[in-house]
């Protein structure tokens, strides 16, 4: 049976609190709600994590491995500045899928960098609550064909 | 009943014998029937085009208004040097799921430049054919709640 | 008797249904309109075109030797990407103004370039529908002291 | 009655005599009687000053509130250096149209910046004395609409 | 009765023995001291608190909503590195003042970008110990007029 | 009796009447009754001067030396270009409180750079009209210790 | 028997009437005869083309899989801007020699850049007509070796 | 008797296991163990630590003081990324030799920034596991010579 | 009878007191001392004159044409800012010798740029007082041979 | 009878040995082999030769003058530092073609830089040893039309 | 027997009366003297040389191949200029240990850049004199494991 | 008796033949001649040598310690591209003033940077040959106060 961890960094925990234009409303338990239901009905397995530290973050990605066939990783603004995260993908070699609530692009200059796109499968932006259920798609699907 | 636009960009004529290891086996015909497929699923109609000429995409775009209810866009490469694509979306104020079959943050420094996100909706890359239901999913899930 | 192009560019077509607080509610037709009526009451010649294709703009510029006299060139988005816009105007060597309705200096950073500009006579932007007859008359003057 | 004031920068008092091949053969007592004539001829008023020093022509800016209804500023060198004049401008809050005797764009690369421009209605430029009446033009007509 | 967080970063916990000449000589207990002394003279409740984790810094900034009225953030080398702490402020949307011991904008470049202040009420920097109650007035003063 | 200068650069002649969402209500008379009251509760004289002309400023830097202990310069848009003030204050060897109104970190990115900071004592930037007396209390502190 | 494309873009079509001074005087339809003769000789088939449309260039590239066995590229204004063009190379594998009739490296800085350079096998620029028949036996040369 | 903190930072706990062919096979206990023996033949005391965290870094960096003569740090990716651990080490001031497995300057441009060289006595990269005892003997030579 | 016009900008009047360090012991009164006697020496005539206002220096320079042969200026910071110094220059077409008391090239990358260079005859920097009798027999020297 | 003068760089001597991938198979000696007999059969006289100074290549295109009618020059790493090599062709004013056996437009950024090519008649790149004798028809037709 | 060359660049036959606050008091020959030590007690063979000429540096590289199992480079200077001794280390394959005296990122911007790097096993720098054996001891360890 | 070395760089052989435009028709015996008679005109013994290779400069750098007071080198096109000779020049500790021909800051962006500047007493650029006697009056008179 599949697992995959969805792990979820810095702010996350204030979600629907948090700038609503920007985030949405949902909050991180309701999402974390819709992505157990979501993994139940794709007969799979799923961790649900959050941290504010990097380096708890990092420990997240390493314990992943041998136990998660795949990562969906909101890294909020570390997605941004931390060489470290990228390092931690690399070094554990599972498919990571980078999401994000909003579409960072669309946003500041320094939200359009990200060390965690080169050393991702793929990237999913923009669509708010929606963006998970999506990536738990794209991950399963890409571990179905890969794994 | 909802109708979209799946809009393909340069060089994606060619899908399947063009750098497989970069874009997959997949030929844009079977990707246009895993699409009509995947509308029909959800109950919605939809438009496949391509076209490698910049203007004649903007004016598929044009075209779209008080036709399709949003529009899923793979513009290839214009995705990182067309203003006048940019501007095109932005006229018709359509909904935009901005789509890419490789990981383009993962690529050339010149690829991680897009003028089609900031007025997109949200962005998909790298998870090759497998990216166009993703994207239909969050396009009609767009539409259901905003519509 | 003098005569002059009109050569408008990318999604000039959705005038006035384009974001009219940045573009102004005039429809192009319009614009035509109030232009034809200015050339004759100063005893010109004018023709009137747009195109969403880059090439097609170059067609234009390059027909427009020996039959005008200078050209008006609102060239939209590809201001700021199109060299070969540029090259077509300096292998013309007509007099060309630039003429753009919006401030694009107020505007992004990315529509503080212009590549029209080294090759122009002059630029008038910002004053919306009525920066054309503007064009005119500063063209028509030109033309009358140099032509 | 609808009141201007035609404002102008360092070194435009040296007009026509200053590398006529780049500003013109017109002196500046010629651009202002032309200026004079056109008002008169459109029911305008007129004022019309020239200094070298930037805190003199922020003084002017400051003094043009309350009397004039907008401004036309060749502010000369100081259009590529001069954060206060933009602030001057933004804080009197008139309409200023930006004018050049020169292409300032097929100039020198640090030509092409303008902290005018951002707070500017529209910009004129490269036309030589001939941009006076245009500018004239383009702000009583955006002052007949406006005001 | 106001209360307002003074928070302070990396390395401030070595105060009084590091770079003397750079931050001064008063160690963090002593601020706390003059800190709490100065709350007290004017009638609000203070917390004062130090990490060297960007994820506990966080999560004080966190736990200040809904207890304390405003924040005093000294966030030392993570002011200029930290889009993490920015994300934070603007989660809770407290007023922040952003204090410095030294003149930031007098040292090395990279100490010139600030990611607190484009989220911050206003800056204190280069006046050492002597900051803090300094940004305590600021900070006591705003909530005053707003709070 | 410590004597200090505070001196106020291009355009603050006009705050209150100029962009109060970023400026404050406040005008400059206001602001210097309250400076009055303040120094002569502190005991100590002060001087009160604004011009919008850089060399103006220069000189009244110039005539503080031997006169006043120190300087509290609200130097406007030249603190952002203007070396000669910066090497005006280097010369005069005299502490200077640079003080903005506005947060003018999370402004436009040229107002960013400060040529004042490096030879400043400190900065206080983003509390309006509270920021004056706050300043005269940095300085007045600062002139007691080193004075 | 070998056959190859010889392709041009925007503005080629003007050669000998645009700007002699740089691009020479022979006209496009010389320099085909030159290449017919030159083919001929050296018992090769060409086809030669021209378009101002970026989309018919790549249409064109398309085309010439299966049928031709090199490509001689003198791409103009396109080379500068184009990915979509290095895109359709990289699509149809064949070798590509970049030519340009003036020596870009001399000429403004925007004219350096190159996208097609990354995919093709070498350049020929700065010896107008000349270059063709040069960039005739650097792909027959190559083909002989390679084909 | 000398003794010396050999401090690693994110990812190191995955030595051997992670990208081999970049790191090297040799496990962090292993390493370890050869600084531990190697340590004991030159007479010298020596601490072993590692964390994913940059605080637990700087605590580390802190606690350092008056009881390590000096600190071998590999920094990981928090080299490039780290003003606080910088400021960390100025603040202790004891002589830092600066760590890489792998030849940084060979890898990625933003791996080419180092915020801890510049307090750093000197750089030892590129030798792998081989690297600590060359990094030990550095810093004990030092340690001789100043100490 | 040869005469030149000697010129300094701003801060030059407190030269002696101003960071001997940096711009030496002389004053801006003896400088003018040993500029006279060498003018006499050298049977040329010369005036001397200082202003802080970048506004009065472009009029001392338009001032000069008709009256002096050339120029020796020394505009201290504003070599570093003003176009419109530039332009006062290029318009009154005489002969200027750029002059620096410190080696401007060894202090801050501010510095390096000038915009009088590229209008000058020549430079000459960081020789103290003792450059002006040097810049004066450069000048005259050159008038001799051109005049 | 036309003689040229063949130069080669830094590291050419050991053309063969080096990175075969990169430039070849063929050692120097080979291609001087094949130039004479492609010089002899054009009725043309040459000189080869070859050095790793930067100095004596300067002097071996100072000595050409007079004795050659053109230069090619394959300066190799010079290429894209020695702003000497490009003054000293500038000062003997010949022909220089500049040659190389990679395609340096597809390799490292520092490779895109070329100083020899703004003062060079043309560019050939990424022929290999093929590209020696098209650089000699290119440099002899050019000194047959002009010469 | 393993033979190394340990080759030094420009003004290292300077060292010990050359700014020895950054280069240390050794004389180039008592490295050489303490280097032949550590050879001989290593088992080693070594040749020393140093030279202010690039091109004589690249001579001695060349030479290298055949003789020397690896090479020890203090390129001083040419380090951060010199692409061409980055070619010639590509060239010959042999294993370079980069080494400086000084910290050179803790030095001068354009002392970070390094040439060498990208093509060397590994760099030691900032250890003075002490940083020769060190080198050896790292080359003799990487000959024993890979030689 | 003071005694100084004039030292010419790159393409100093060639002055006079040289684009005389820009560098003037004296040659290089001239200015020797010339320069030998101002030196003893003012009691001083003069060197007067060129080279075009950096090494052999370096090496008249290193030579002229203990033997001249200082030096004036006009390095050429080394002076924009050699950090080795600027560290020759700071190793020796001589006063050096840098001697251009022409205004460098006046032509390509690459002549504005230079490394001698920063360790040279002074600079001397555009004057042409007149340069040199102004240099040896600038040095003799520094030797003079300070030797």
């Amino acid at each position: 049976m599949t697992s995959i961890l969805i792990l979820n960094g810095p702010n996350l925990n204030l979600l629907g609190t948090r700038q609503p234009d920007v985030y949405g409303h949902s909050i991180l338990a309701d999402i974390e709600t819709v992505c157990r239901a979501h993994a139940s009905s794709r007969g799979a397995k799923m961790e649900f994590a959050q941290s504010n530290s990097e380096g708890a973050l990092i420990d997240h990605i390493h314990a992943a491995k041998g136990v998660h066939g795949g990562i969906i990783l909101n890294a909020g603004a570390y997605t941004h500045t931390s060489i470290a995260l990228m390092d931690a993908i690399a070094s554990v070699e599972l498919p990571v899928v980078e999401l994000h609530l909003s579409n960072v692009h669309a946003r500041e200059e320094f939200r359009h960098v990200s060390y965690i796109a080169p050393v991702a499968l793929g990237v999913i932006s923009g669509f708010g609550a929606a963006g998970y259920p999506l990536a738990m798609d794209a991950l399963l699907t890409h571990l179905a064909q890969h794994g």
